[in-house]
C-alpha cells in the first residue's frame, strides 16, 4: 500500500460523547488502520456531545473507507457525512475568467465594448499582427486534449479529462502568469483535431497538446506546426524531455560521467520516449538502446515513421533481446513505460554508479527503494521520493518565454536552453544524489526557464499604443 | 458629427511653458475644435516648463487628430505622445484565467493536480453527468463567432472579432458571474463550425453564438440545438428579441395599446428581425408587416426556410409596397436594418401615439430627435439617447439562470420570462416615455432575469460531495 497522501484526503464528521479521551480514541482508531490524521476540528460543543471534523490522508479509496469504518467502530461515535477534500476542491471547477478592465460605469463600457471596441477590431483587421498586442492572444495558451491518454487512466474521453486540463491551466497561471484554457475535444480523429485547433488558433499565442495518445500525437503536432504561426508544444513529449535532460545532466555530474559516452537504456517508445531520445541525441548522446513492449527495438522496426526514426538513431551495436539484456552494463536507465517491470536485481546488473529514472506514474518501473540499493542516483515521477521529475518545472516557463518573445515556433535549441536553465537552478553546493532537480515550488525556476527560451527565440515586439 | 464619447478618448502629453494661463489656453484649444476635455494632469513641473497629460473625448478618429493639432498649434507647446485610451485599455487583452484553488504547497498540488485529480477524472468517466458538478462546465459559456458579421463592421474575420468577444465575456462575468470564453473561429463553413462547436462542448455549460451572419446563423444554431445537451443561444437573435419584447411591453403600457391589436412594422429580416418577429408572434402579436431591402416581404418569398416562415406568419392583409407604405398608419416601428432609411415625415404618417425603436447601430434608421417630434416613445441602441435597447440587459442573466438550472436547452418560454423580468424591473412609478427599460448598470436586472429563466427551466442538481 502506498503512503497516505493529501490527494486522498477525507474529512469525517462525527458526533462523539464528551470526555477527556474522545480525541485520542479517534486518533487511535485512525492510526489502527494506518491512516494519517492531519486535523481534528471541534465544530460544535454541547454538554453531552461534540461534533468533530476528523481530517485524514488515506492511501486510496478503499483505505479511506477503512478509516471511516474504523472511526464508526469507536463506541459512542456516530459518523455523519464523509467529505472527500479532493472532490470538494474540484467542485464547480478550478478556473474562472476574470475581466482585467473596469466595467463600473458608462465610460468603461464605451471603451471596453461598444462603440470603442469597434476601432480596436478595425485596427486588427487592417494590421493582423496587432492581434498579439490588443487581445488576450498575447498571454494565452490552449491546453488541448482529446482525452485519449489521460495520466495513467488511458482513454477516458474529453469530459473526464477536463479536471486535468483545468489543473494544468491553474499551474500555468500560478507558476508563470500564463493564461491557459482547457480545450477538451470530443473527437479522436486526427484530421478533425488538426482542423479544430487550426480554426481555434486566432485566440491563442501558443498550443500545449496534452494527453493525446501516440502515434496520433506526433502527426497532430507535426501538421499543426506546419500550418500555424504560433508555437505548438506537446507536453508529454517535450516537457518530459526537457526535465529528463535537465535531471540527467545533473545526475551525470553527480556520478562524474559524460553524456556522449554513457550507455543509456530508454524503456518506452511512445510520446515521451520518442521525445527524450530525440533530445538526448540532439545533445550528443551516442549510445542509446530503446526498448518497447517486446524488448530492444529492432533496427528494422518501421511500423511508423517515428518508430523508424528511433530505430535509425539508436542501438549502434545492433543489439537484440529483452529489456533486461539491454540493461546489463548500462550507465543510465530511463523508464517512461509501465509499472513494476524491473527488480533491484536487474538494476544490480547495470554499470557502477548507475543512474535510474523510473518515471511510470503512479507506480514506477522499479521500486525506487530497491533500485537505490544498487544505483547511485534514483529519480521517479512521484512526490513522495526525492528527485521528482515533474513537467511543471518546464512548461510554465517555456510558454512564458515563447509568449514574451512573440515566438512563431519552438525549436530544439529552446528545449535545450530550458533544460539547461533547470539543471543550473541546482547550484554545485546543493547538488547531491538526492537533489538533482529543483523543487517544483522553487519560484526561481520558471523565470529562469522563460529567460533561457526568450534568449533563443529573440526579443518580442514593442507595445506602444 | 456625433457627440464626443469616451469610446474615442485620447491623452495628449504636452510640454508647455510655465505660466498662469497655460492650462486655460490648452482647454481653449481643445474647446475650439469641440473636443471635451475630461482631465488635465501635471506629470512633471520644472522652473521653465511643465509636462502635462491632456485627456479629451473625441467624436471619431479624425476629430481626435484635430484636437491634437489644435493643441500643437498653441504657441510654446510641444506635443509628445498621443495615447488612445481605448487602445490602452485593450492592450494585452481584457481577460485573464485565474485559479480558484490554492496552489501554494505540495498538498494543494496533490489535490488539484496529480495524483488526486485522477480520482475526479475517474468519477466523471464513470458518471458523465458529474462533469457539470466537478468542472468549470457548471459556470462556463463559450462565446462563439466566426467574425462574419461583427458589430456594424461586417465580415472582418476571427482575429479582428476577438476584442468584441472578450468584451462580451467581461460583461458576462461583471453582470452575472458567468465565466465566458472567446471562441473565435478561423472558418466560415457552416458544417465546420457545427462540428467544431460540437467537439468543444464538453467544457461548456452553454453556447452563446455571436456576430455570425444570416442565414448561416440559423442553420448553425438549429443543428447545434439538435445535437448538444446544453443550451444554444444566438445573442444577435434571442438577446435582441428579449430586450425588444421587454421594451415594447413597457412602451405599449405608456401609450396604452395592446400587443394583440397593434400594427407592427419590422424593418430587417436578418438574424435579429427573424427572432423578434418569432417572439412577438409567440407573445400574441397578430399584425406584423416585415420589410427587407426591397420593401414589404412578399408572402411568396421562400428564398430560405427562415424567410418563408416570416412570410407565412406576418402580413395578414397581404400588403405590398415600400417600407414607407408599410409604415403609414402603423402603431409600432422596429428597425434592425440600416442607417438613415426614414425621416421624421415618415414617422409622422404613423398612427397616433406611435412607438419607434430605431436600433441600427451606430446610426439609427431614423434620427431619434426627428422621430421624437411625432412618436410618443422613441428608443435606439445608442447610449447617448434615452431608452437604450442593449442586449446586456438580457444575456448575462439568461445564462446565469440556464447554468444554475443545469438546463439542457433554451425555450421560448424562457425568453418570454426573461423579457418579463426586464420589463418588470421598471416600476409603474418609474415608467415614462423616456424610461421604458432599466439602465444597463441596474444591478437588480441580471438576478431578476436569472430567477425568471430558472423558474421556467426547473431546479438544478444538488452539489453534495
Amino acid at each position: 500500500m502506498p503512503n497516505p497522501s493529501p490527494g486522498y484526503s477525507i474529512t469525517v464528521r462525527v458526533t462523539a460523547p464528551v470526555g477527556a479521551g474522545t480525541t485520542s480514541t479517534l486518533a487511535g482508531a485512525v492510526a489502527s488502520v494506518k491512516g494519517a490524521m492531519t486535523a481534528l476540528d471541534v465544530v460544535e460543543s454541547h454538554p453531552d456531545h461534540m461534533v468533530i471534523d476528523v481530517t485524514c490522508d488515506a492511501s486510496d479509496v478503499e483505505h479511506a473507507e477503512q478509516i471511516a469504518s474504523a472511526i464508526a467502530d469507536v463506541p459512542g461515535v456516530v459518523v455523519g457525512k464523509v467529505s472527500d477534500r479532493t472532490f470538494l476542491l474540484h467542485l464547480g471547477g478550478k478556473l474562472e475568467v476574470v475581466p482585467k478592465v473596469p466595467l463600473k460605469h458608462r465610460d468603461d463600457l464605451s471603451r471596453a465594448y461598444t462603440p470603442g471596441v469597434a476601432r480596436v477590431c478595425t485596427a486588427i483587421a487592417e494590421n493582423p499582427e496587432d492581434v498579439r498586442r490588443l487581445t488576450i492572444k498575447r498571454n494565452t495558451v490552449a491546453v488541448v486534449s482529446d482525452g485519449s491518454a489521460v495520466l495513467g487512466l488511458g482513454n477516458i474521453g474529453a469530459a473526464a479529462s477536463i479536471p486535468v486540463m483545468e489543473g494544468k491551466a491553474a499551474l500555468f497561471k500560478q507558476f508563470a502568469d500564463v493564461d491557459a484554457w482547457p480545450v477538451c475535444l470530443d473527437t479522436q480523429d486526427t484530421d478533425a483535431i488538426v482542423e479544430i485547433v487550426r480554426a481555434l488558433a486566432p485566440v491563442y499565442g501558443g498550443i500545449n497538446l496534452e494527453d493525446i495518445s501516440a502515434p496520433r500525437c506526433f502527426e497532430i503536432e507535426a501538421r499543426l506546426r506546419e500550418m500555424l504561426d504560433i508555437p505548438v508544444f506537446h507536453d508529454d513529449q517535450h516537457g518530459t524531455a526537457i526535465v529528463v535532460l535537465a535531471a540527467l545532466t545533473n545526475a551525470l555530474r553527480v556520478v562524474e560521467k559524460s553524456l556522449d559516452t554513457v550507455k543509456i537504456v530508454v524503456s518506452g517508445v511512445g510520446a515521451a520516449g520518442h521525445a527524450i531520445i530525440r533530445l538526448l541525441v540532439a545533445q550528443g548522446a551516442t549510445n542509446i538502446v530503446a526498448c518497447g513492449r517486446n524488448g530492444i527495438l529492432s533496427p528494422d522496426d518501421t511500423s511508423d515513421s517515428f518508430r523508424s526514426w528511433i530505430a535509425n538513431n539508436t542501438n549502434p551495436e545492433a543489439r537484440s533481446g529483452s529489456l533486461q539484456d539491454a540493461l546489463a552494463g548500462a550507465d543510465v536507465f530511463i523508464g517512461v513505460s509501465a509499472p513494476d517491470i524491473l527488480t533491484g536485481s536487474d538494476i544490480e546488473t547495470m554499470a557502477e554508479r548507475s543512474v535510474v529514472f523510473a518515471l511510470a506514474n503512479p507506480v514506477p518501473e522499479v521500486d525506487p527503494v530497491a533500485a537505490g540499493k544498487h544505483a547511485a542516483v534514483v529519480a521517479t515521477g512521484r512526490s513522495d521520493f526525492p528527485n521528482q521529475i515533474n513537467n511543471v518545472l518546464a512548461f510554465p516557463g517555456v510558454f512564458r518565454g515563447l509568449l514574451d518573445a512573440h515566438a512563431v515556433e519552438i525549436t530544439d535549441d529552446m528545449l535545450i536552453a530550458a533544460a539547461r536553465a533547470i539543471s543550473d537552478s541546482v547550484s554545485p553546493s546543493e547538488l547531491n544524489p538526492t537533489y538533482i532537480v529543483p523543487s517544483v515550488f522553487d519560484a526561481a525556476v520558471a523565470p529562469a526557464v522563460a529567460a533561457a527560451v526568450r534568449g533563443v527565440a529573440g526579443a518580442g515586439r514593442d507595445d506602444d499604443v
